[in-house]
């Protein structure tokens, strides 16, 4: 919370945010005046047109996300950096540089001018921290119980690396999948907090920037990176098994070498949850060529976003479309999607 | 509603919506695959990846939008078709021509189905009357209670016209303000239903696609069309307010040229509102030059979306950043924007 200091809330004369700052007319203006434009400014946004022009070339990766996380404040982050990092990484999934986003608010009449700030504060560093800018926005308030407190939209626009060619089709039996991240951390830090579940350490949110080591990684490895996914909701399995369908190819995969942080265990255990199901803000899966996998991990392991990358399966012709676990006592079982609604509001 | 008919609802083993909808897991899949991919498909939707990847070249617009109108059925509309128009219209404001849409669901547990499927079709619909894709998607699902029935987010992508220069700094005195169409109908049809007022004849929602008739106006008429901005929120006072703080210069209207239809006039004197300030989501304003003022207003006119087009006003030099309206009697008055919160949830 350090970051406040140096970004002190404007002085302004109310403290909550009421139906007549989605109007669009002068209260409108006053939040937005206030604050939103001077925190996040760059040339774009500084139009207030309706729209942002951009000069774009190539092949443009484009992706949205609304973001409903419960509570909007938890272990490990903010709604607002969750909704920036979260539309960033699945411009990196596509092999892309993240540029530009746009930023929508629906906020509940009554949510607090200081939440609202720390979490636009939350937004402009995370903004930073991924090298992409806010460039367009949209602000409504609802009538209290209509929402709650706030959502935000986050849609993005990136550069894709010419290099990149991310497709399940290019998938080929004998490649590796691999995690780059210890798993269920977002998950079971969300949990934690909203049933007042105590546990022994306390385990943070893992919601971070992934674009800049996707970047590195796609500019070393090129072609032999086929697949990105970033694991959200319903985690690794679901993700495996989207693959698993698409590719008409099977998965197989070593309970054994899945990266989970000893407290997430214990956790998932204490509460009757697979983390291999949890929600993820900052794992990605990636499936690449048999070839470089053992160099693909080591360079992963070497930057702070991935250090604790390992291979955990690889694709095979035998049972396609199937996920098959083999537990640490040697039991094969199959892994479908996520049934049902493990854990509401995740993101 | 014959839509439907053409369109026969999927069927699913579901009738409401559940928490579940929104897992990422089975339930999304089923979801999406049972209707949402086959209604709205093109080649980028079908990648089911997490983000579209798209060929752009040149300028291109960039703009997002919430939706939280209620009700999300009103006369003249549905919410699937403003969110759609909506953004479009954006689009076209900033010269360009829409290409591509994301569309982000945040729905209320215990959202009928069937609701939701009029609302696809309605997008479907819309879509394809503005020539625009949907590249790119979400579905969030929160708990009954939290939301309210269905917010949708779409953000657009367009390729600005390489004719169009539109920029308040553009603006000279002298130049002449066009509204597109009568004003104030949106704002009145959704307080008609929602407050349960009945009006002597139906008042519709004036929701449609501007940018076909603004694509052809911009590439007639050129650098001729200074601004383009549509009148939603806070009305034609407010954007026109906006525009002369922008421009710091004043704009002066007169009362008697502004396009309102009789009933949607009576209706605003009942309810104590004014036409000025009332949403609209189907007018869009012009500035432009004085020298091509009537020819562009009797272009508009020949097109179905703009056939109650108008000059209603002049930029001038005089009270710089000032709006000032004169009455039918001669009387002055300075608008200024809309200063509380006229009608909440209006788009």
């Amino acid at each position: 919370m350090k970051m406040q200091l140096t970004c002190p809330m404007p002085k302004l004369d109310f403290d909550v945010i009421t139906l007549g700052h989605g109007s669009g007319g002068v209260l409108t203006h006053q939040l937005l005046d206030a604050g939103v434009f001077d925190l996040l400014k760059n040339d774009h946004l500084s139009n207030q047109h309706d729209g942002a022009t951009l000069n774009l070339s190539g092949k443009t990766a484009f992706t949205t996300d609304s973001f409903v996380v419960n509570p909007i404040f938890f272990p490990g982050g903010i709604i607002g950096e969750l909704a920036v990092y979260g539309t960033v990484n699945d411009l990196a999934m596509c092999g892309a540089v993240p540029k530009y986003l746009s930023l929508s608010f629906i906020i509940e009449e009554g949510l607090k001018m200081e939440a609202f700030w720390e979490i636009l504060v939350a937004i402009k560093n995370a903004c930073e921290q991924a090298g992409v800018q806010v460039v367009t926005g949209d602000t409504k308030v609802v009538d209290k119980g209509k929402g709650d407190q706030i959502f935000i939209n986050t849609t993005g626009i990136g550069q894709v690396l010419d290099i990149a060619n991310i497709a399940v089709s290019n998938i080929r039996p004998g490649d590796c999948i691999v995690v780059s991240d210890q798993l269920a951390r977002h998950g079971i830090a969300i949990m934690s907090v909203r049933e007042g579940l105590e546990f022994e350490s306390d385990i943070e949110s893992d919601t971070k920037d992934l674009s800049k080591v996707v970047e590195q990684a796609i500019n070393k490895f090129g072609e032999d990176i086929h697949v990105l996914r970033d694991a959200t909701r319903g985690g690794v399995a679901t993700v495996l098994k989207e693959i698993a369908d698409q590719s008409k190819l099977g998965i197989d995969l070593n309970y054994r070498d899945i990266p989970v942080n000893e407290s997430v265990e214990g956790a998932c255990e204490m509460l009757g949850l697979d983390p291999m199901y949890v929600a993820n803000e900052g794992v990605f899966i990636s499936i690449v060529s048999q070839e470089i996998a053992a160099e693909y991990v080591d360079f992963l392991r070497k930057d702070a976003a991935s250090s604790q990358a390992a291979i955990i399966g690889t694709v095979t012709e035998e049972h396609p479309r199937q996920v098959i676990m083999t537990s640490a006592i040697g039991g094969r079982r199959v892994l479908s999607m996520l049934p049902g609604e493990q854990l509401p509001r995740i993101c």
